[in-house]
């Protein structure tokens, strides 16, 4: 069973103003299910994105970059499912800007203003005489209250589709804020993960709001993973409308500190969603390392144990089996690591000290804590000031399933 | 099922001259099985040895690399399995020292002489009211010709145990070369793995043979994966006992080139065996990276796609969703790799060039390869000249079961 958080109803989704969304059945890969996504962005609002740092980067990624490199504004994003565009040459980038070309005629802007993401099975072309047909029916469908229908359309071994909003104050402006996401297998995004979307209606200068998508992505898309697996088209974009009549500047500017908060709190909500409904999950792992002597050390420590598939299987047996996760820490690659002088934490149940097993550690507090679906695993290593946390999920049988019968 | 090779037959292992093996049931774990191996080696022996680089190596590993530094001839191996005495602490340490100790004290031999291994649970202490009652048992056990129940002992949840052996003729000398091995799971050995012995009754100068112990490590037991989880006990030692008349003390000595390829091939396939026996394995997977820039580079894209979880489930399921391979080849870390000029081969069918699916590839092809049960990944990078080859297996619902269920 996945550990997902409950499902936004569309009374909890609040639109953002200058953002509209349009879904479309375009049989794909499978027929009667949305796999066309439409998003307009009106006039003025800034858009920015970060991609996969993986070299083997899906057509649409390059066009995406591309596009974003010639700095006109961006005026749509065009989704698919059920085919990544990824492993497929220059066939690929033709088809890619093909798809842009045809929305851009369609909204009569400029192809460069449209940016395209994919995805779905690598090394098959996209079913071009399929997806165009798709897109006219998707912006016959445009309202900027079909958030909900967006975050399914761009769903594929997901379980739940993935959504969150908020509203908050910031000075005179109501701000809003709402984002979509999906992924639940080959996830460890690096820069971002596929088909991020976050948008508000807060304006926030083009310079910055780069800056932001880049940081924002630091501490949530890239802080998680299921199996270790970087896609070829991870994306993640920011937009902002500047509807709500709230300007940020720079990062000096009043609401500037709370609207990044905002923002990074529901980034971290919808890459959280990813782990939460990771392929076979059962689990939902927070692994915090404190006191690192830097980032690197951190995040390796961290991901060493998110990714190993012994600590995954125990979790996933509910089994203490602790010493794999020291195992994972020893391995991790930080080479002056003093094991006698870190601490390993389950929750709040002291593990291993000094080397070892602690000696008022009893195996029934580690299963109490097995058997709950959501665990902080934390190392306290004493050697810095830096702090950090990856969220990942159990490995199980149903992992295995999905992934041995994904394209059947 | 595995795909293990045939365990050989007790007329097929040579004994090595010099060395005896004995073996007890001591009940460190489970009852009515061989968990305790006592190994003496004649004077006159060289012995060499490489250990895990895991910072949190065992209590074993560390005192063997303390023995071994103190530079007097190594005249015993005592190893056990069912507690891996690691995660231990001070206690550890002390329970390490002190079955060495024992040993030495029924041999006539000082306790720096002997060498201590472990196998099995971390975070738990060695059971000595248990252990050091076997140690005289497997003393009076001890005969050059118990190389099947040695292999048998050291077994953890691998299903064959794993010896290899073979004779050759170097000059006028007929020498023997030996070996076992253990391990199935927690298997990505970093210097050598857990519990690899490799003996010869050729004599290797004591320099030399530390040399080589290295140097065939690197090829043959640092080229093995099963999940990536480098152990806290990886051991492997090399016994040179001079007893066949051949004397080599310097690589250029007549008999040397053909003595060293002879012990890596018999390394290598008792380091193959382990993969073979992986935890769940139904595949052997050799992946090898041809004319890349560097080891480093080489290595980096063979370990991407030996330890994908993606690729290894779509091995498992016989499926040819080769974009997974193209994928960990992209996010290997290989910053300034061009895509566009690999090429992806499965056994002689070429797949992927030039960035996409090579236009003469069918599925029936790659298929036809995934349902064999033997298989080559190879990668032709065209950047330089350097070769490796890793080998691995796939992931299975076996490896989650018997990883979920490990200590019940």
């Amino acid at each position: 069973m996945p550990v997902n958080l409950p499902v936004f109803t569309p009374a909890q989704i609040h639109p953002v103003p200058g953002v509209s969304l349009g879904t479309a059945m375009a049989g794909i890969r499978k027929a009667n299910r949305r796999d066309v996504l439409l998003v307009t962005i009106a006039e003025g609002a800034s858009v920015a994105g970060v991609f996969t740092q993986n070299r083997f980067c899906a057509a649409p990624v390059q066009v995406c970059r591309e596009h974003l490199q010639q700095g006109a504004a961006v005026r749509a994003l065009v989704f698919n499912t059920g085919c990544a565009n990824a492993g497929t040459g220059a066939l690929g980038l033709d088809n890619a800007r093909a798809s842009c070309a045809e929305v851009a005629r369609l909204l009569g802007v400029q192809a460069h203003q449209v940016l395209p993401f994919s995805t779905g099975v690598i090394l098959e072309h996209l079913p071009m005489d399929r997806l165009l047909p798709g897109l006219p029916k998707a912006q016959a469908d445009l309202a900027e209250s079909h958030w909900s229908e967006a975050a399914q359309a761009i769903m594929t071994t997901d379980t739940v589709p993935k959504c969150r909003s908020r509203q908050l104050r910031i000075g005179d402006h109501l701000v809003t804020i709402t984002g979509i996401s999906k992924g639940a297998g080959m996830i460890r995004p690096n820069m971002a993960t596929m088909l991020g979307m976050l948008a508000t209606d807060a304006a926030v200068a083009p310079a910055l709001l780069q800056a932001w998508v880049r940081e924002i992505a630091e501490d949530s898309f890239n802080r998680v993973t299921v199996d270790g697996d970087t896609s070829t088209n991870d994306s993640f974009v920011m937009i902002a409308t500047g509807r709500s009549g709230l300007r940020i500047d720079s990062p000096a500017d009043a609401g500037a500190p709370e609207l990044k908060a905002a923002l990074t709190a529901v980034a971290q909500e919808l890459a959280q969603a990813l782990v939460r409904d990771g392929e076979g999950a059962t689990k939902f792992i927070s692994i915090r390392v404190e006191q690192a002597g830097s980032m690197d050390e951190a995040k390796a420590i961290a991901y060493a144990i998110a990714h190993s598939p012994l600590v995954k299987t125990a979790f996933f047996a509910s089994d203490p089996n602790l010493g794999r996760i020291l195992c994972a820490i020893g391995y991790a690659g930080v080479q002056d690591l003093a094991v006698e002088q870190l601490e390993l934490y389950l929750d709040d149940v002291l593990v291993a000290a000094k080397g070892g097993r602690h000696p008022d550690y009893l195996e029934e507090q580690g299963q109490a804590v097995l058997r709950q679906s959501e665990i902080t695993i934390r190392v306290v290593l004493h050697r810095g000031q830096v702090n950090t946390t990856v969220w990942t999920c159990d490995l199980s049988h149903d992992y295995v399933s999905i992934n041995a019968d994904y394209r059947s």
